[in-house]
């Protein structure tokens, strides 16, 4: 397997470092081509770097948590895990980067620090809007690529076109879908759905976008008749809380009948595992985690809620995304990007 | 009991029309000052009223199903169940419709037939636009209010104000919430989130709205946090569409986990019931299916998946929004209604 070297946020996620710490471990174990940068602060990542020929560590002695503000936090805190993460990939220190962190502390550091690729529109450069993207399981059993979440919540229908280019690339390199079939977010399946805005994305999208599939609703996120899914920021990030607390709703209101009467604890006892496995399946880590499409380096970003087991795949799924050849895959796909 | 007239249209639903008749019959059981004028094809509707004291036969020969575009329809069928039913609680013959039927035709007949309540801005009149609005199951055990389901997916400032307005005297008078918090759906909780859109919004409803209560999220839709969440008809049937397919794919899931092995199967014999009380909390039918707030009168769109139960559940939430006085509490939420 090729050499792949990933920056691992020792300070991201709710838990204790040490949680990252065991999950940068249990990835080493699982890719022996695999070299960690543990960024954080120097009592932690020097003496963990010390006894592990695959460790390195990069010393970051800032703090970015999930309550400060993130470009402020982002602009006044330049020698946080996060920023000097970021400045690792940018120098080809590292490869990616993967983090727990907040959401948009990551997203803001890493549009400074990794920098989108720039895209020709009218003989004129402009950067490409990160697009915050995640493989969600499917009712057909398999992955749906699903973006922006949330990233832009304002965008043109040119910026649409290119996160499906995206997304499409994504879906094609990661989830290994030769053909991706691209569906336009709206408000019902036929042509003439949408807003004044998505009719004109979709037909854009309609001239141009290989794949493309036409509009597809709320449900097929998760119905599999789709490999992409692709909205705004705000009605993707709309679309997926929307899921999640479907999802948690669900669940609570089983628990709920289950513990009601005797029946339903002995059933509960008997299917504890399989309901752990279909929580775990829609906790939306399929791929490690939201990737952030459009940069110049791989940028995962986990779940605030870290486990070890988290944390291994998160950073295994950044050297996949690499050792993939993702980025590469990114420029050919957005055909306009000037390198 | 005051006694109430509604309409319902016997052609509604992907069912068998003797489906809605026993329902028609289970919600006159149920409500003694109740009459229903059923609407349909003559051979149907006039055996059923002879036979009933408090049935009335309103003949209507066309039918308007699912596959019809509905504009074209409604303008060229004019002898449907669906536009005369309309026409009838414009007359005042009935005080309410209840159909099964489609959606977009049943928005455009009431809209062109019941007609929406007039609305003043700098000095002149302006028809309100008809806010498709549903009470939905949430985890705190009561019901929220999400508007629009769908009904305009291009809106301005003033008509998500109007929305909130009326999602809130719909909170107030039929789910009985004394002071519902009205959360405007966005990709964040804080005050900054928000497309260009939701933030003129935001200051319009700061300013003026009774019971604002900031952002809200995609989850926040069954979360209980929020007495009423509004949006445009865009983001809400995104939203509405995501939170059931998630439902769809767990409880899909859990039957698939369930059936893979004899522990299962024993747990799946158990909980059969409490399975079903889920499912049928999440069919979205909590007050009989969506209404359309805006209107002279109330129309109330079941689920095109009829049953002998959602016919009469649909039925009595007509009479009740009736007899509740939602049109009167519509007018007053909205302060510039011209009656």
């Amino acid at each position: 397997m090729e050499e792949v070297r990933i920056a691992v946020d020792v300070m991201g996620g709710d838990e204790e470092p040490q949680v990252v710490l065991d999950g940068i471990d249990a990835a080493l174990a699982a890719d022996a081509a695999l070299t960690v940068l543990a960024v954080g602060p120097e009592e932690i990542v020097a003496p963990f770097a010390e006894s592990r020929p695959r460790v390195e560590a990069l010393v970051a002695p800032d703090v970015i948590d999930m309550a400060d503000d993130p470009i402020k936090a982002v602009m006044s805190k330049r020698k946080s895990s996060i920023v000097v993460a970021c400045r690792a990939v940018k120098k080809g220190t590292a490869q990616g980067f993967f983090s727990a962190g907040a959401t948009g502390a990551i997203t803001a550091a890493a549009t400074a620090y990794v920098t989108p690729f720039k895209f020709e529109e009218a003989g004129e450069l402009h950067p490409l809007r990160p697009c915050l993207t995640s493989a969600v399981p499917n009712r057909a059993g398999g992955l749906t690529v699903f973006c922006d979440l949330g990233a832009n919540p304002d965008v043109e229908p040119g910026d649409m076109l290119r996160f499906a280019q995206m997304g499409a690339a994504y879906a094609r390199v990661v989830c290994g879908i030769a053909k991706p079939r691209v569906g336009l977010l709206s408000n019902g399946t036929e042509d003439t759905k949408g807003s004044h805005f998505t009719k004109e994305c979709f037909a854009l999208m309609r001239d141009v976008l290989d794949g493309f599939a036409g509009n597809c609703e709320g449900s097929d996120i998760v119905s599999g008749s789709y490999d992409v899914v692709v909205a705004d920021g705000f009605a993707g990030n709309v679309a997926l809380k929307a899921t999640e607390g479907a999802a948690k709703f669900i669940l609570s209101e089983l628990k709920g009948a289950l513990l009601g009467s005797l029946k339903g604890k002995i059933a509960a006892l008997l299917i504890k595992n399989d309901l752990a496995a279909i929580k775990e399946k829609l906790s939306g880590d399929a791929k490690g985690g939201a990737i952030l499409l459009g940069l110049r380096g791989v940028v995962l970003i986990g779940h605030g809620a870290t486990s070890v087991e988290a944390v291994k795949n998160g950073t295994l799924a950044t050297a996949e995304a690499v050792r993939a050849g993702l980025i590469e895959s990114i420029v050919e796909a957005v055909g306009t990007i000037a390198r």
